[in-house]
C-alpha cells in the first residue's frame, strides 16, 4: 500500500489561525477490508467552513478533533476496490480530507460518488458542480427566490460560490452585482463571470462609503443578497435593501477568528420588512440533484467558467487555507495532490 | 356641530420624544357632505409605531406631517351619517386620530368598519381583536409557524401584542415564555395571561445575565421569538435559539429615539440557521378575517383577557404615549374620550 501524507489539527487557534495549528504526518495506508475502496486524491477543496470547525465552541459544524486528519472534500480516482459498486479507474468525489489517499467505507450513504468527466473537469465537482455551487443555488433559488428584473448582490463575488451565483442569477434575468477585493478580481467578475458590475470593497474605508458605491451599482436598490462575508459589507448592503428584500446568510468569514462583528442597524430589517435566513447546504440534500443538473449544464456549455487557485502538494494546504481566509485566493481554492 | 379637541404634531423630536412636540387645538367639527359620517370617539389607541412616524427619516410608515392631527386607531359611535351604510348609534372602528370626533369619508375602503359589541367590549377592537392582536397572529402563525411542543418567547409580554401572542401560542400547544419589566407584570403574565413563565428583564444588567434566566425558563431552548423590543433582549434571546428557529420582528421600541441598537452576534443567525423576518401587519390585510375570527373567539370565551391602561381625556394622550414608550403602561394603552 502507498505511503500517505496527511495534515492533522495539532492545536486550536487562539484568535487568528496560524500554520502552527497544523502538523504533517506520514503513514502507510491500511489494507482494504470488504466494502472498502482506496482512493488517490487528485484535488482537495479548501473552504471557509473549515475555520469554524477549528474552534471548540458551539458551531453548526462538529468541531474538528485534535490529532485527527483535517476534514475536507476531495476528488480522485479509485486505485483499488473491495466494493462491487466501484472499480479501479473510477473518478469519484467524497470527503477524503487533507491527505493524499483515503480508505472509504463506500457502502455508507453519501461517502463516495462516481462522477462523469466527459464534459466537466474533475476539479469542478469540488466547486461549481459541487458543494459551493449547490450553496449558491440553494441561497438564490430557495431563500432569495429571485424574480426577473430584480437586483441581486453577492459578496466574495469571484469565489466558488460567488461565480456560481452570478451564472444562476443572470440565467434568471436579474441585474447581478458583485463585491470583491481588488481591481483584478472586479475586472474578472465583469469580464469573465458575467456580473453587471463589481465593487471593490478595499476602496471603501467604512460602510457609508461602500453604501454610496452600492447605490450607483444598484440604481433600483437591492432585492436579494447572498452573504459570504459579514461585518462592514453587510452593514452597507442593509442600507440599500428594498422593501421585502431577502438575504441568504451563508458565511461570515470575517467573524471566524472570534472577533464579534455586530450588525450596526438591525432596525433596518424591520423598517424594510426583510427576511434574513441562515443555512447550511449539507442539510438540504434533497435539492442537490436539481441543483447539480443546472450547474453541470452551465459548466458543460461554458456559461459558468469558474477560476481556480491551485496550490501544489499537501504540504502547501495550511498556507493556502490561511490565504483563503484573508481573501488571497482568486477563485475556488484547491490543492493539487498528483 | 360639536367642538372638537385634537392633538397635533407641533415639532419633531430631537432624540427622545417630549410633551413639547405636541400641541392641543380646539375647532368646530365641519358640516357633513354626502357620503360622510360624524363619529364620536370613545377610545383612542396609543401604539409604539407612532413614535417612528414622528421622525422625518425613512421608515416603513409615512412621516406624520407637522401641524396635522396625530394619526391613530379609534373606536366610537356614529353620531350623524350622510352615508347609507352607517346610521347613528352604530359602533365603529377606524383611524380617527388623536381627537374627540372625526368626520370620515366612509365610502373609502377600510376607512370605517361596524363592529359587534354583544360579546366583545368596544375597546378590544383596538387591542386583542384589532391591529395588535392581528400583529401577534401574523408573526406567530405566518412567520414563526409554531409546532406543538415547541417553545415560544415574546418580549413586552403584557402588552396588547404580547398578551394576544400568549393566548394564540398556548392554543397551539407551545411552551410560552414572556419577557416583561417588573415583578407585577411578570406575575400578571403567569397568573392571568397564561404564560408558563415570565422573566423580569429589569433584574438583568446585561445580555449574559438575561441569557441565563432564559436558559432556566426555556430548558429545551427557544424555537420561536416574537420581537417587540430589540437591543439587549434580542441579543440574549439569540444565544438561546435552537437550530432552525424563527424570529418575527415587529417592533424595536428601544431604537425609535435614533440611538443605534447593534445586534452583537449576527453570526448566530448563521450558526443556528435562523430565519429573521420583519413585517408590518397592515401590509397583510388578507389575513385579517381569519385572525380576527380566532382572536374574537378567544376574547368572547374569556381565554384572552387583555389588560388595559386607560388615560382619561384627549389632553392626557401625550403623557400616556411617552409613558408607553418607556414601558410605564400595563397592558394595552388607551385614551378614554367620553
Amino acid at each position: 500500500m502507498p505511503q500517505n501524507k496527511q495534515i492533522q489539527l495539532d492545536n486550536r487557534p487562539d484568535g487568528e489561525a496560524v500554520v502552527g495549528n497544523f502538523k504533517l504526518l506520514i503513514s502507510d495506508t491500511p489494507a482494504l477490508r470488504d466494502g472498502q475502496v482506496l482512493v488517490r486524491h487528485h484535488f482537495l477543496s479548501l473552504d471557509p467552513y473549515m475555520r469554524g470547525r477549528m474552534n471548540d465552541s458551539k458551531s453548526y459544524a462538529v468541531p474538528q478533533e485534535l490529532g485527527q486528519t483535517m476534514g475536507g472534500g476531495t476528488v480522485g480516482e479509485v486505485l483499488e476496490s473491495k466494493n462491487a459498486k466501484f472499480a479501479a479507474g473510477d473518478k469519484v468525489v467524497g470527503m477524503g480530507g487533507w491527505q493524499e489517499y483515503s480508505v472509504v467505507d463506500a457502502d455508507q450513504p453519501g461517502a463516495l460518488r462516481k462522477v462523469d468527466t466527459t464534459h466537466i473537469p474533475l476539479s469542478a465537482y469540488l466547486g461549481a458542480v459541487g458543494m459551493p455551487g449547490v450553496t449558491a443555488w440553494y441561497g438564490l433559488v430557495k431563500i432569495i427566490e429571485p424574480k426577473a428584473g430584480e437586483t441581486m448582490v453577492v459578496s466574495a463575488a469571484t469565489g466558488a460560490v460567488g461565480s456560481a451565483f452570478a451564472a444562476l442569477s443572470k440565467a434568471r434575468g436579474c441585474r447581478t452585482v458583485g463585491i470583491a477585493g481588488g481591481p483584478d478580481k472586479c475586472k474578472y467578475a465583469v469580464d469573465e463571470l458575467g456580473f453587471d458590475a463589481c465593487i471593490d470593497y478595499k476602496l471603501h474605508k467604512d460602510a457609508a462609503s461602500l453604501s454610496k458605491a452600492l447605490k450607483e451599482a444598484c440604481p433600483k436598490g437591492i432585492d436579494g443578497y447572498f452573504e459570504n462575508v459579514g461585518g462592514m459589507v453587510l452593514d452597507a448592503v442593509l442600507t440599500r435593501m428594498n422593501a421585502f428584500g431577502r438575504i441568504a446568510l451563508c458565511g461570515m468569514i470575517a467573524g471566524y477568528d472570534g472577533t464579534p462583528m455586530p450588525l450596526t442597524y438591525p432596525a433596518l430589517l424591520l423598517v424594510n420588512r426583510l427576511k434574513v435566513q441562515g443555512f447550511i447546504v449539507s442539510e438540504h440534500m434533497e435539492v442537490w440533484p436539481e441543483a447539480l443538473k443546472e450547474l453541470g449544464t452551465l459548466v458543460a456549455t461554458g456559461k459558468l467558467k469558474p477560476r481556480e487557485s491551485i496550490a501544489q502538494g499537501i504540504e502547501a494546504a495550511p498556507e493556502a487555507f490561511l490565504g483563503l481566509l484573508k481573501g488571497k485566493n482568486f477563485g475556488k481554492q484547491l490543492v493539487k495532490l498528483i
